[in-house]
């Protein structure tokens, strides 16, 4: 398989748009920059993939990636939906990625979009459910929030990981949110403000738990053999790995074993450590997805995640910086395009161009980006390291 | 890009079941159908592909593919939902072959699933709505029917062709599925039961239409390196080709733009020609669908696709046998199924295994698949080419 860069990003300002822009409109504008960012035409694209959950509010999930590209002039090229869940964009990725090195391609474009906000309560359980067993666990109302207040509470017994701690991953994030333009939520919150919020599944409150966004990301990705015919700064994919759930084996629903087998198979094809990554954009669905990803990714040891927050090991140039862009927390989370959101920031890191946010000397990123979530573990967890 | 092959297919018998089997039991009946053929265990699967299109009745479509591969399992890999209306499965097995021909795995898993009945006609369109695109067409109410209609109407327009040869490719088609033991309507019908059934959308009535059908259908695929390992009769994958549409660019209805490129390119890549297809599994959502495909595909000359029919030349063992299985007008359609149980059909007729509708002799078989079709274009087409 032939190497493989990312030679161009591009996002739109996440946020809530009740009646515009929608998907076709989001997808033009992030693909629009991606291509401009990387200096190709629509003629240069031989594939397109987009990831996008579709189903929910006025979010299209058939034909979506095709009637937004077409909108910049990419159309007759074969492009595919990928759908899994939240990761369904970091799937798209990877699926473009294999493409490429494989020699199918030699430049492709990835889009995420989603359009959520408007939609009512009841349909918007109705659509999430399905990232579960429908027939089962949303049958019986299992939702993701109550899911996440049952592992925080198995952490906290744990290890005792502290509701303060939680409350801090939050802080960091929307602080880390105020220095990036496409930030949903970009406001400083305190401790105070987030252990005064609404309690939405105990202990987790609503400054817990990631908004429903409206956005969308893309990147252009081209096989070594082109890509310094469009950039000088390519980023170099240094691999993308990609596991599911195995259902049922987790016992222990504070770490999630999806997530450790993901990074050890992705630590492996990269020749690297966790010690050896400047930054990682993480899967922040909630405030204790970070603090429990953070130690099963092996940047912290088991039940050190909490304490890691609190002595400020996470913030921008701290240990391991965690979610400079200001994660789902607080950049927002429209589902499909997370992934490749989570790409944008990395590249803008990697290249030195993420402004006040910026991490000192940023080599080696790393995405960690999750979908789904059934039967005690994740449906899809996809890890994507890119070098400088 | 290494050479890759199909090594087992399984099927679920297509029909209308409304309260059971689920997504999970069918595509665990047609996974361990395609497994056992492959004489492959859980553990030699490295990858999964799941093609459905979700959120039509029962039919879940997150997670769908992990849930129903588990049932056999198959937990722990990549597994990826591949989403392209009623070409969903065609590309999930086009995006496994890349992966295979990459080098990436050696033996991966196809799933197509669809669970249809039951659903009330309004949400029935809704769904099928967002197969166009929503904000247009679907607002519009533009249903497929009413696409084909005015195809019908345009072909018969320019080429004279009729409403008996419309009605005669139902009677072959039903005529075919009374020999497979997968068919949701294994029933004869003749050219004046088609003509006095209900009017959908002039001239297509309603044995014009595919039905709307729940079912699966299962491949396992594997490199060369390794397929002998597992069968004595590998069928060979010649090439996978998708385009999608170019929108606004089809100024004549009566033709598909999206077909003619794909199938220039399909046999390009597989140096071949028209005529050298034994048999064809021909998207025929609509009777008008498979004559008109059958010329863009180049079995027939343009306008010439209704006198082949009434001709007999698509019959079994006729000049080019089209759809042998019933198709999707009288196997059934459970959307995200078609694609993969096109595949297993040639696969059936290339091994000699397809019983009282062999086509004799049968090497070299080709599967077309569309989904969507949105701004008077299609949105995806697969074209597959196998070969004993």
């Amino acid at each position: 398989m032939r190497d493989v860069y990312v030679i161009g990003v591009g996002m739109t300002k996440f946020g809530n748009f009740p009646t515009w822009p929608g998907v076709k409109e989001m997808g033009e504008e992030a693909c629009f920059n991606a291509m401009k960012d990387a200096n190709v035409t629509p003629k240069d694209i031989e594939a397109g993939y987009c990831g996008v959950v579709g189903g929910i509010g006025r979010s299209q999930g058939p034909l979506a990636g095709n009637l937004a590209m077409k909108q910049v002039g990419v159309a007759g090229v074969p492009i595919t939906r990928c759908e899994n869940g939240c990761a369904s964009s970091s799937t798209a990725f990877r699926e473009a990625w294999i493409a490429v090195a494989a020699g199918l391609y030699d430049v492709a474009l990835v889009l995420g979009v989603e359009k959520m906000a408007g939609l009512p309560t009841r349909m918007m359980l109705k659509a999430m459910s399905q990232g579960s067993d429908m027939e089962i666990e949303g049958a019986m109302g299992m939702t993701f929030p109550g899911v996440f207040g049952m592992v925080a509470m198995r952490h906290m017994h744990n290890y005792g990981t502290t509701r303060e701690q939680l409350a801090l991953v939050s802080v960091k994030n929307h602080h880390n949110a105020t220095m990036n333009p496409h930030a949903h939520y970009p406001k400083e919150v305190t401790v105070e403000k987030v252990l005064g919020s609404p309690m939405i599944a105990y202990p987790l409150s609503l400054l817990d738990c990631c908004p429903v966004s409206d956005g969308a990301a893309a990147a252009v990705i081209a096989s070594g053999d082109v890509a310094r015919k469009y950039t000088d700064t390519p980023i170099k994919i240094l691999t993308a790995v990609q596991k599911s759930g195995t259902f049922l084996d987790t016992l222990d629903i504070s770490t999630f074993d999806i997530t450790v087998r993901a990074a050890k198979e992705a630590y492996r094809a990269a020749r690297l450590e966790p010690k050896d990554i400047d930054l990682a954009e993480v899967h922040d669905c909630f405030t204790i997805a970070e603090i429990l990803h953070n130690e099963d990714l092996g940047f912290f040891k088991k039940g050190e995640g909490g304490k890691a927050v609190e002595e400020g090991e996470t913030e921008i140039n701290g240990k391991v910086t965690i979610n400079a862009s200001g994660g789902l927390l607080a950049k927002g989370h429209p589902v499909g395009a997370t992934g490749v959101a989570q790409i944008c920031e990395l590249v803008w890191q990697l290249r030195g161009e993420a402004g006040a946010r910026q991490v000192d000397g940023a080599e080696i990123g790393l995405a960690h980006c999750m979908g789904n979530f059934s039967h005690g573990d994740g449906g899809t967890c996809n890890i994507t390291i890119l070098k400088r």
